[in-house]
């Protein structure tokens, strides 16, 4: 007697969604982990190796980017419920559809600028040597975002380069930042506060040509904040967010619908003194 | 001719350390991860095996704490800059002692409570299935920590208990919370806030007699402010906090010094449903 | 005065690649993770705007997958060179380039099939209630790759599919496993043996339609490997790995040069039973 | 109406427990992770406070310890099992116990000694600057055990010192070198495979004195294993493993049972040259 399929379910996992809705004044971004899970009657596939009752997963993703540019993504609840029920339309071997949306908070730092405080650490760091104390201070982690007022363009191209140029983009970033105190300041807490408000109002404001030059102008506001400081050393990871091609569905995609990637990434680094 | 010993540096590292300053009104919670690391001349420890001038990294585990009960731990770089002198004149080999401290984020949610909401993240899961349609609506991540107000006492005792009874301790989680709509209500986004804020009011006031009986007291409050809520689900891991002993140290330690740890950890878990 | 650029580099993180060779009557699977970094004269970038000195770290990556198609990448070492040459060719202001190549370890398990035991956990889950005992075995973690041998076609087509046929493809999992015993086997160390090798020996040799024929298939396989097994309950995600397109760059990529890719991924989980 | 508790459980997760069986001529090494769950009737500590029914998940802890002193952990399954029946007594008001055991896999290396190759990755970073090429090859995440031939005694002590001479000790930690080449030697991965293998020889026989001796031991021969090497660098967290102490409960444990612990450790490090 062969072996009974008791159970079974497939979807897609971890599908991450950026939506950026751009018609108030103030942009909006919606950043989700999607999943989708069916369960159903998909016996000639597991049996058979017959595959006409599934629905691939890369359709479901591809469903979910173009889902997201045609219909509101909040509330996450609505936005899950027409997702289910999309698939249960999709796909006619379902019993089950589940659709779970992590929500990665964002907090607005600007009307085109985000910032997501979560994972953020400040740092102190103490070295005595040779009778003398030096004293860094830092934090790390300070995830940001900007939805408009960043290009990269006019760069060095050779045969390996496909990028276009852009004359807007989305820019993200997890800052990390060490500075180095040349003499106490007044209130080490004050001190950090302000060059930490230097970073961030300059990342939310600036008008980017490219990483490194907000990275430099990072480092020139916190230098101007704080006179004890003598020196800050940056860390900016180009978060790279993909515009979703959404042709193939015959939809537009005008700066609406990224894939937020973690692999691979940029990594700009940089020390800034006076 | 033998290798030559080109540069060394040891230390301890991740040293957890929570301290609680309990004088004003509203308690005080420094959470930090303390790294010390010491460089100068050990060649003896490693050519010859002979120790003589190696402190070993377990003392300088335990001078964190002793000298975080002593002394502020607030600002980082100054407790830093204590630590770093206090190793320099504890290790005479020492030629470089560099501390570093992260200091994990907390807010206040009450006078004896603080919260993170680094981690956390909303959830929404949506079910459709036999053409119904299922809601459940969560957060996960969400730390919480109590400096007073939480006992716990006259459990069952066998004979591999070694736990006493405590009228104080502190209690530390992260809450995951996964709750049911039993039919659709009338903001999703009000929804969730209300069960979010009913969860987090509760955990920062109630008088705890144990993870159980806080756990009953949120999952009820969380009934309570949603009439179209069904059931709740809440996880609460137990995040232990260990009081330092520093008597070795001619220390006391009035509920001050702790010990965070990752592991083992408590884990509580029950569904409150009307 | 306007704040000096100290120090400063960038290049790109994280690329993954995976490179095939099929020459042998053995493939060989090679799986890096290769980083690199460029430090120069980068002043314009960071001061002025101006990129015409930048090469793009999205050109940087096109160019490890072209030149790993051009290239044998064994040993690490001589492709981390000729990729460091290749970049300081190819970024006139670069001062330095430094490149990284992380290897991932495979060992063979067949001439297309790879095993990778690194992070395989072996997990046993003993349930007592109601008076008797119900006894789990398990593993999670264990990874597999499959160079050729799996297919993918004739599935449901809608309007959000784009992805193509298939009739080869390469196949990456991390297998989870749990199978519950009936009863007490003659020796449970040979017990779970004899059912890791069964879903090894089908995984590695079966000629897969989809990853729910592969399940099925080892689902069968382990229940005939032990007589006292009652079920098995496996989850596998599948880890895309996708054909790079080196069109651009005058290359054919006759399966052989592949991104591994994180997020998202397909999850493909049934329980198989007597 | 009180809202009613619908289900409920709680245990301990995360027990790290590793025990060292001494009585044959080679040692060996149990490493496993324990949960125990526990379901039940604990009505009276959820809604009124009351924890006479309540087994503390110390306890808990401490009873996996003792039982694992007491009996044979191998095969999982029947020490599983033990665990589950102990619990079912010790706590009358349980319904159902569930313990799951994972086992972190070690191979052996020697009749003292271990490996986890499991996290291991190769490395190699090649930098071109000045028109220049130097060659680094390594590896990270090696898993190394010693069960015997560690001692760590005659060290700097001081009032915040309480740790004991030991004239043996469980020594355990995760290798990273990074060696750099003088010259290309005759094959590259011959030369990789030498190093690596003078590294593990010598971690595996050296009679330590401390974790620098060893250290000092280990570049020495990985010099002494490829000419064309320079200089090697090693870091070696000192992973420790915490004797329990089972006197409260009328147990010795003589070099048996150990807790793993992942923080704080120490970290020790050194360049050794020619």
């Amino acid at each position: 007697m062969s072996p009974r399929l008791a159970w079974n379910g497939y979807g897609k996992a971890a599908v991450r969604l950026v939506k950026v809705e751009r018609e108030g004044p103030e942009n909006e971004v919606h950043d989700f982990t999607v999943d989708v899970q069916i369960q159903g009657d998909f016996l000639e596939a597991h049996l058979e190796g017959l595959n006409a009752a599934v629905l691939p997963t890369d359709t479901m993703k591809n469903a979910v980017y173009a889902l997201a540019r045609e219909h509101p993504v909040a509330p996450p609840e609505a936005f899950g419920a027409r997702l289910a029920w999309h698939f249960t339309g999709a796909c006619p071997a379902a019993t089950s559809v589940v659709i779970t949306i992590t929500v990665h908070p964002w907090e607005r730092a600007g009307s085109s600028a985000m910032i997501r405080n979560s994972t953020e650490r400040r740092v102190a760091a103490v070295t005595v040597a040779s009778g003398g104390t030096a004293v860094e201070a830092g934090l790390e982690g300070l995830g940001m975002l900007r939805t408009s007022g960043s290009a990269f363009s006019g760069f060095l191209r050779d045969r390996y380069t496909t990028l276009a140029d852009a004359s807007e983009r989305l820019m993200a970033t997890d800052v990390s930042a060490r500075w180095r105190y040349a003499r106490a300041p007044g209130d080490w807490q004050t001190a950090w506060r302000d060059v930490r408000a230097a970073l961030i109002g300059t990342f939310t404001t600036h008008q980017s040509q490219s990483v490194q030059q907000t990275l430099y102008a990072m480092g020139s506001a916190a230098l101007e904040a704080c006179d004890a400081v003598s020196e800050i050393r940056l860390v900016l990871p180009n978060r790279h967010h993909m515009l979703v091609d959404l042709s193939p569905f015959g939809l537009d995609n005008p700066d609406q619908i990224y894939v937020a990637t973690a692999e691979p990434y940029g990594r700009i680094e940089a020390v800034v003194a006076r």
